[in-house]
Protein backbone atom coordinates (compact mmCIF):
# COMPACT_ATOMS: atom_id res chain seq x y z
CA UNK A 1 0.00 0.00 0.00
CA UNK A 2 3.01 2.63 0.71
CA UNK A 3 6.72 2.80 -0.09
CA UNK A 4 7.30 4.16 3.27
CA UNK A 5 5.84 0.92 4.74
CA UNK A 6 8.41 -1.20 2.54
CA UNK A 7 10.58 -1.05 5.85
CA UNK A 8 7.60 -2.22 7.81
CA UNK A 9 6.20 -4.76 5.43
CA UNK A 10 9.96 -6.40 5.78
CA UNK A 11 9.74 -6.32 9.44
CA UNK A 12 6.55 -8.00 9.75
CA UNK A 13 7.55 -10.49 7.19
CA UNK A 14 10.46 -11.31 9.18
CA UNK A 15 8.39 -11.75 12.66
CA UNK A 16 6.62 -13.84 11.19
CA UNK A 17 9.06 -16.68 10.88
CA UNK A 18 9.19 -17.35 13.77
CA UNK A 19 7.90 -19.83 15.47
CA UNK A 20 4.70 -19.54 17.28
CA UNK A 21 3.95 -16.49 15.21
CA UNK A 22 1.74 -16.02 11.85
CA UNK A 23 1.35 -12.99 10.18
CA UNK A 24 -1.33 -11.29 11.82
CA UNK A 25 0.45 -12.04 15.41
CA UNK A 26 3.74 -10.51 13.47
CA UNK A 27 1.46 -7.81 12.64
CA UNK A 28 -0.01 -7.43 16.00
CA UNK A 29 3.59 -7.49 17.52
CA UNK A 30 5.70 -5.18 15.07
CA UNK A 31 2.73 -2.61 15.67
CA UNK A 32 3.47 -2.98 19.45
CA UNK A 33 7.19 -2.63 18.62
CA UNK A 34 6.69 0.80 16.71
CA UNK A 35 4.37 1.91 20.11
CA UNK A 36 7.46 1.09 22.35
CA UNK A 37 10.21 1.98 19.95
CA UNK A 38 12.00 3.34 22.40
CA UNK A 39 11.38 1.52 25.45
CA UNK A 40 11.61 -1.88 23.44
CA UNK A 41 12.09 -1.99 19.73
CA UNK A 42 15.64 -0.37 20.37
CA UNK A 43 16.68 -2.33 22.81
CA UNK A 44 15.62 -5.49 21.62
CA UNK A 45 17.32 -4.69 17.93
CA UNK A 46 20.60 -4.00 19.88
CA UNK A 47 20.40 -7.27 21.91
CA UNK A 48 19.61 -9.24 18.69
CA UNK A 49 22.51 -7.97 16.65
CA UNK A 50 25.05 -9.04 19.45
CA UNK A 51 23.40 -12.30 20.31
CA UNK A 52 24.03 -12.49 16.24
CA UNK A 53 27.51 -11.76 16.42
CA UNK A 54 27.86 -13.85 19.18
CA UNK A 55 26.08 -16.79 19.82
CA UNK A 56 27.48 -19.84 18.93
CA UNK A 57 27.37 -23.63 19.80
CA UNK A 58 29.48 -25.21 22.53
CA UNK A 59 32.05 -27.84 20.01
CA UNK A 60 31.57 -30.44 22.92
CA UNK A 61 27.89 -30.20 23.93
CA UNK A 62 26.24 -28.19 21.58
CA UNK A 63 24.75 -25.94 24.36
CA UNK A 64 24.32 -22.26 23.08
CA UNK A 65 26.48 -19.52 24.50
CA UNK A 66 28.99 -16.57 23.57
CA UNK A 67 32.00 -19.17 24.05
CA UNK A 68 33.41 -22.39 21.63
CA UNK A 69 33.44 -23.90 24.82
CA UNK A 70 29.49 -23.57 27.13
CA UNK A 71 29.54 -22.43 30.92
CA UNK A 72 28.91 -26.11 31.96
CA UNK A 73 31.33 -27.73 29.97
CA UNK A 74 34.05 -25.24 31.36
CA UNK A 75 32.78 -25.40 35.18
CA UNK A 76 34.97 -27.33 37.39
CA UNK A 77 31.89 -27.86 39.58
CA UNK A 78 30.03 -30.28 37.25
CA UNK A 79 30.76 -33.98 37.39
CA UNK A 80 32.58 -35.05 34.33
CA UNK A 81 31.51 -39.01 34.90
CA UNK A 82 27.56 -38.03 34.39
CA UNK A 83 26.33 -36.89 30.70
CA UNK A 84 22.65 -36.43 30.22
CA UNK A 85 21.52 -36.44 26.86
CA UNK A 86 18.87 -34.12 25.42
CA UNK A 87 17.10 -33.62 22.43
CA UNK A 88 17.87 -29.89 21.64
CA UNK A 89 19.11 -26.51 23.79
CA UNK A 90 15.57 -26.00 25.56
CA UNK A 91 15.45 -29.17 26.86
CA UNK A 92 19.01 -28.77 28.40
CA UNK A 93 17.49 -25.25 29.89
CA UNK A 94 14.51 -27.04 31.36
CA UNK A 95 16.39 -29.66 32.83
CA UNK A 96 18.71 -26.55 34.70
CA UNK A 97 15.78 -24.92 35.17
CA UNK A 98 14.69 -27.76 37.73
CA UNK A 99 18.17 -27.27 39.11
CA UNK A 100 18.75 -31.49 39.87
CA UNK A 101 21.19 -32.64 37.50
CA UNK A 102 25.00 -31.88 38.62
CA UNK A 103 26.82 -33.37 35.77
CA UNK A 104 26.95 -32.28 32.03
CA UNK A 105 24.78 -32.36 29.05
CA UNK A 106 25.31 -33.78 25.40
CA UNK A 107 23.00 -32.30 22.73
CA UNK A 108 21.62 -34.83 20.13
CA UNK A 109 20.23 -31.77 18.10
CA UNK A 110 16.78 -34.13 17.16
CA UNK A 111 15.82 -37.53 17.22
CA UNK A 112 15.91 -40.00 14.82
CA UNK A 113 12.67 -39.69 12.53
CA UNK A 114 11.90 -42.10 9.42
CA UNK A 115 9.35 -38.92 8.48
CA UNK A 116 11.66 -36.21 8.30
CA UNK A 117 14.42 -38.50 7.16
CA UNK A 118 16.51 -37.59 10.42
CA UNK A 119 19.10 -40.50 10.47
CA UNK A 120 22.23 -41.14 13.07
CA UNK A 121 24.23 -39.33 11.36
CA UNK A 122 22.25 -36.02 11.47
CA UNK A 123 22.44 -36.41 15.34
CA UNK A 124 25.39 -35.53 17.42
CA UNK A 125 26.03 -39.58 18.06
CA UNK A 126 29.67 -40.33 17.30
CA UNK A 127 30.34 -37.22 19.37
CA UNK A 128 29.06 -38.86 22.19
CA UNK A 129 30.28 -41.50 21.51
CA UNK A 130 34.14 -40.03 21.45
CA UNK A 131 33.20 -38.03 24.81
CA UNK A 132 32.28 -41.11 26.69
CA UNK A 133 36.02 -42.09 25.68
CA UNK A 134 37.97 -39.07 26.51
CA UNK A 135 36.05 -37.90 29.60
CA UNK A 136 36.02 -40.80 31.47
CA UNK A 137 31.86 -41.11 31.67
CA UNK A 138 30.26 -43.86 33.65
CA UNK A 139 26.80 -43.24 33.02
CA UNK A 140 24.50 -41.98 30.54
CA UNK A 141 21.12 -40.19 31.42
CA UNK A 142 18.46 -40.34 28.36
CA UNK A 143 16.52 -37.66 28.97
CA UNK A 144 14.64 -37.90 25.57
CA UNK A 145 10.88 -37.13 25.62
CA UNK A 146 8.45 -39.79 25.99
CA UNK A 147 7.05 -39.77 22.30
CA UNK A 148 7.66 -42.76 19.63
CA UNK A 149 10.84 -40.25 17.85
CA UNK A 150 11.90 -39.77 21.30
CA UNK A 151 12.06 -43.54 22.57
CA UNK A 152 13.41 -44.72 19.22
CA UNK A 153 16.10 -42.33 19.56
CA UNK A 154 17.31 -43.63 23.34
CA UNK A 155 16.50 -47.40 22.13
CA UNK A 156 19.12 -46.76 19.38
CA UNK A 157 21.74 -44.95 21.67
CA UNK A 158 21.68 -47.70 24.29
CA UNK A 159 22.11 -50.34 21.72
CA UNK A 160 25.04 -48.19 20.10
CA UNK A 161 26.88 -48.05 23.54
CA UNK A 162 25.90 -51.23 24.59
CA UNK A 163 29.65 -52.85 25.74
CA UNK A 164 31.62 -50.05 26.22
CA UNK A 165 31.41 -49.86 29.72
CA UNK A 166 28.89 -47.20 30.70
CA UNK A 167 25.43 -47.78 32.63
CA UNK A 168 22.92 -46.12 30.72
CA UNK A 169 19.58 -44.67 32.37
CA UNK A 170 16.58 -43.25 31.18
CA UNK A 171 14.15 -40.64 33.04
CA UNK A 172 11.91 -42.13 35.27
CA UNK A 173 8.10 -42.57 33.52
CA UNK A 174 4.90 -41.98 35.68
CA UNK A 175 2.31 -40.04 37.24
CA UNK A 176 3.43 -36.21 37.20
CA UNK A 177 3.87 -33.86 40.07
CA UNK A 178 0.26 -33.07 40.83
CA UNK A 179 -1.25 -35.22 38.53
CA UNK A 180 -4.42 -36.56 39.06
CA UNK A 181 -5.42 -40.12 37.65
CA UNK A 182 -8.80 -38.87 36.33
CA UNK A 183 -6.79 -37.00 33.84
CA UNK A 184 -3.74 -39.03 33.18
CA UNK A 185 -3.65 -40.66 29.30
CA UNK A 186 -3.97 -44.81 30.09
CA UNK A 187 -0.37 -44.62 28.51
CA UNK A 188 1.19 -42.78 31.44
CA UNK A 189 -0.66 -44.76 33.75
CA UNK A 190 -0.23 -48.42 32.78
CA UNK A 191 3.57 -46.99 32.74
CA UNK A 192 3.42 -45.39 36.39
CA UNK A 193 1.94 -48.99 37.22
CA UNK A 194 4.67 -51.06 36.15
CA UNK A 195 7.19 -49.07 37.62
CA UNK A 196 5.03 -49.19 40.94
CA UNK A 197 7.28 -48.71 44.10
CA UNK A 198 7.41 -49.83 47.80
CA UNK A 199 6.07 -47.17 49.89
CA UNK B 1 23.41 -20.81 34.82
CA UNK B 2 26.00 -18.93 33.31
CA UNK B 3 27.81 -15.51 32.47
CA UNK B 4 28.08 -15.89 28.92
CA UNK B 5 24.20 -16.48 28.78
CA UNK B 6 23.16 -12.98 30.00
CA UNK B 7 22.95 -11.93 26.63
CA UNK B 8 20.88 -14.32 25.81
CA UNK B 9 18.76 -14.42 29.06
CA UNK B 10 18.24 -10.37 28.31
CA UNK B 11 16.86 -11.27 24.28
CA UNK B 12 14.55 -13.83 25.79
CA UNK B 13 12.90 -11.56 28.24
CA UNK B 14 12.74 -9.03 25.95
CA UNK B 15 10.92 -10.63 23.57
CA UNK B 16 8.83 -12.37 25.86
CA UNK B 17 7.26 -8.65 26.30
CA UNK B 18 5.84 -8.88 22.68
CA UNK B 19 2.12 -9.04 22.72
CA UNK B 20 1.14 -12.80 21.86
CA UNK B 21 4.77 -14.42 23.57
CA UNK B 22 5.01 -15.54 26.97
CA UNK B 23 8.15 -16.44 28.31
CA UNK B 24 8.34 -20.48 27.13
CA UNK B 25 7.54 -19.25 23.39
CA UNK B 26 9.90 -16.33 23.89
CA UNK B 27 12.61 -18.69 24.38
CA UNK B 28 11.49 -21.05 21.57
CA UNK B 29 11.62 -18.21 19.30
CA UNK B 30 15.43 -17.32 20.40
CA UNK B 31 16.65 -20.63 19.88
CA UNK B 32 14.71 -20.87 16.70
CA UNK B 33 16.93 -17.50 16.30
CA UNK B 34 20.44 -18.81 17.43
CA UNK B 35 19.73 -21.80 14.83
CA UNK B 36 19.05 -19.38 12.28
CA UNK B 37 21.60 -16.43 13.34
CA UNK B 38 22.85 -16.00 9.77
CA UNK B 39 19.74 -16.19 7.39
CA UNK B 40 16.99 -14.69 10.09
CA UNK B 41 18.57 -13.21 13.10
CA UNK B 42 21.25 -10.92 11.20
CA UNK B 43 18.54 -9.35 9.12
CA UNK B 44 15.70 -9.41 11.99
CA UNK B 45 17.76 -7.29 13.85
CA UNK B 46 19.25 -5.14 10.78
CA UNK B 47 15.33 -4.17 9.54
CA UNK B 48 14.11 -3.61 13.48
CA UNK B 49 17.33 -1.26 13.95
CA UNK B 50 16.27 0.36 10.70
CA UNK B 51 11.81 0.33 11.58
CA UNK B 52 12.64 1.56 14.84
CA UNK B 53 15.36 4.37 13.62
CA UNK B 54 12.61 5.74 11.10
CA UNK B 55 9.09 4.62 12.44
CA UNK B 56 7.06 7.34 13.28
CA UNK B 57 3.27 8.36 13.39
CA UNK B 58 1.23 10.27 10.78
CA UNK B 59 0.66 13.67 12.19
CA UNK B 60 -2.96 13.91 10.21
CA UNK B 61 -4.30 10.39 10.94
CA UNK B 62 -1.85 8.69 13.09
CA UNK B 63 -1.12 5.54 10.94
CA UNK B 64 2.52 4.14 10.88
CA UNK B 65 5.48 5.11 8.24
CA UNK B 66 8.53 6.78 7.88
CA UNK B 67 7.57 10.34 7.38
CA UNK B 68 5.71 13.00 9.35
CA UNK B 69 2.76 12.72 7.12
CA UNK B 70 2.27 8.98 5.59
CA UNK B 71 1.39 7.46 2.25
CA UNK B 72 -1.93 7.72 2.43
CA UNK B 73 -2.55 11.33 3.46
CA UNK B 74 -0.03 12.44 1.12
CA UNK B 75 -1.74 10.87 -1.71
CA UNK B 76 -3.58 12.45 -4.49
CA UNK B 77 -5.11 9.15 -5.18
CA UNK B 78 -7.57 9.22 -2.31
CA UNK B 79 -10.39 11.55 -1.67
CA UNK B 80 -10.33 14.23 1.08
CA UNK B 81 -14.22 14.48 1.88
CA UNK B 82 -14.25 10.70 3.16
CA UNK B 83 -12.70 9.79 6.42
CA UNK B 84 -13.06 6.37 7.96
CA UNK B 85 -12.28 6.33 11.69
CA UNK B 86 -10.33 3.20 13.25
CA UNK B 87 -9.58 2.34 16.47
CA UNK B 88 -5.58 1.62 16.03
CA UNK B 89 -3.29 1.03 12.88
CA UNK B 90 -4.21 -2.56 12.50
CA UNK B 91 -7.98 -1.79 11.93
CA UNK B 92 -6.86 0.86 9.44
CA UNK B 93 -4.24 -2.24 7.17
CA UNK B 94 -6.97 -4.62 7.77
CA UNK B 95 -9.32 -1.93 5.84
CA UNK B 96 -6.58 -1.16 2.94
CA UNK B 97 -6.39 -4.89 2.67
CA UNK B 98 -9.53 -5.27 2.09
CA UNK B 99 -9.18 -2.46 -0.21
CA UNK B 100 -13.02 -1.00 -0.64
CA UNK B 101 -12.20 2.13 0.83
CA UNK B 102 -10.74 5.31 -1.42
CA UNK B 103 -10.76 7.85 1.24
CA UNK B 104 -8.94 8.64 4.33
CA UNK B 105 -8.68 7.80 7.69
CA UNK B 106 -8.63 8.68 11.14
CA UNK B 107 -6.41 6.41 14.17
CA UNK B 108 -7.94 7.28 17.56
CA UNK B 109 -5.35 5.30 19.41
CA UNK B 110 -7.71 3.32 21.27
CA UNK B 111 -11.61 3.15 22.48
CA UNK B 112 -13.28 4.63 25.29
CA UNK B 113 -13.21 2.66 27.96
CA UNK B 114 -14.42 3.67 31.65
CA UNK B 115 -12.39 0.45 32.93
CA UNK B 116 -8.81 1.14 31.95
CA UNK B 117 -9.59 5.02 32.12
CA UNK B 118 -9.65 6.11 28.69
CA UNK B 119 -11.40 9.82 28.18
CA UNK B 120 -11.69 11.53 25.05
CA UNK B 121 -9.00 13.56 25.92
CA UNK B 122 -6.79 10.54 25.42
CA UNK B 123 -8.41 9.52 22.18
CA UNK B 124 -7.09 11.54 19.01
CA UNK B 125 -10.78 13.30 18.67
CA UNK B 126 -10.26 17.10 18.39
CA UNK B 127 -7.57 16.19 15.51
CA UNK B 128 -10.71 14.79 13.67
CA UNK B 129 -13.01 17.89 14.33
CA UNK B 130 -9.58 19.95 13.25
CA UNK B 131 -9.56 17.74 10.08
CA UNK B 132 -13.54 17.90 9.67
CA UNK B 133 -12.74 21.62 8.88
CA UNK B 134 -9.92 22.00 7.33
CA UNK B 135 -10.31 18.99 4.18
CA UNK B 136 -13.72 19.97 4.02
CA UNK B 137 -14.79 16.37 5.03
CA UNK B 138 -18.92 15.31 4.31
CA UNK B 139 -18.74 11.79 5.32
CA UNK B 140 -16.91 10.24 8.60
CA UNK B 141 -17.40 6.60 8.51
CA UNK B 142 -17.47 4.61 12.08
CA UNK B 143 -15.76 1.37 11.62
CA UNK B 144 -15.21 0.73 15.07
CA UNK B 145 -15.35 -2.72 16.43
CA UNK B 146 -18.67 -4.18 17.93
CA UNK B 147 -18.15 -4.18 21.43
CA UNK B 148 -19.22 -2.37 23.77
CA UNK B 149 -16.21 0.06 23.83
CA UNK B 150 -16.35 0.72 20.04
CA UNK B 151 -19.94 1.32 19.92
CA UNK B 152 -19.83 3.79 23.35
CA UNK B 153 -16.46 5.82 21.35
CA UNK B 154 -19.28 5.96 18.49
CA UNK B 155 -21.73 6.85 19.75
CA UNK B 156 -19.78 9.55 21.59
CA UNK B 157 -18.19 10.83 18.02
CA UNK B 158 -21.55 11.03 16.29
CA UNK B 159 -22.89 12.80 19.40
CA UNK B 160 -20.00 15.69 19.27
CA UNK B 161 -20.23 16.17 15.21
CA UNK B 162 -23.87 16.36 15.58
CA UNK B 163 -24.56 20.32 13.63
CA UNK B 164 -21.04 20.30 11.85
CA UNK B 165 -22.77 19.34 8.77
CA UNK B 166 -21.06 16.30 8.14
CA UNK B 167 -22.86 12.82 7.50
CA UNK B 168 -21.71 10.26 10.13
CA UNK B 169 -22.38 6.53 8.78
CA UNK B 170 -20.74 2.99 10.26
CA UNK B 171 -19.69 -0.27 9.32
CA UNK B 172 -23.15 -2.41 8.60
CA UNK B 173 -23.75 -5.25 11.08
CA UNK B 174 -24.99 -8.63 10.12
CA UNK B 175 -23.93 -12.33 9.02
CA UNK B 176 -20.10 -12.26 7.72
CA UNK B 177 -19.63 -13.44 4.11
CA UNK B 178 -19.18 -17.48 4.67
CA UNK B 179 -21.24 -17.26 7.89
CA UNK B 180 -23.28 -20.05 9.14
CA UNK B 181 -26.60 -18.80 11.38
CA UNK B 182 -26.18 -22.27 12.96
CA UNK B 183 -22.70 -20.66 14.34
CA UNK B 184 -23.52 -17.44 15.11
CA UNK B 185 -24.33 -15.61 18.23
CA UNK B 186 -27.95 -13.99 18.85
CA UNK B 187 -26.67 -10.61 19.03
CA UNK B 188 -25.56 -10.56 15.52
CA UNK B 189 -28.46 -12.81 14.06
CA UNK B 190 -30.84 -9.86 15.98
CA UNK B 191 -29.07 -7.27 14.45
CA UNK B 192 -28.85 -8.96 11.05
CA UNK B 193 -32.75 -9.48 11.25
CA UNK B 194 -33.26 -5.74 12.21
CA UNK B 195 -31.30 -4.16 9.37
CA UNK B 196 -32.77 -6.58 6.97
CA UNK B 197 -33.04 -5.36 3.13
CA UNK B 198 -35.20 -5.97 0.06
CA UNK B 199 -34.08 -8.77 -1.88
Amino acid sequence: MAEDREQIEALIELMARLPGLGPRSARRAVLHLIKKRGALMGPLAETMAAVAANARECLTCGNVGTETTCEICRSVKRATGEICVVEDVADLWAMERAAVFRGRYHVLGGTLSALDAVGPEDLRIPKLEQRIEDEGVTEVILALAATVDGQTTAHYIADRLEGRGVSVTSLAQGVPVGGELDYLDDGTIGAALRARRAF
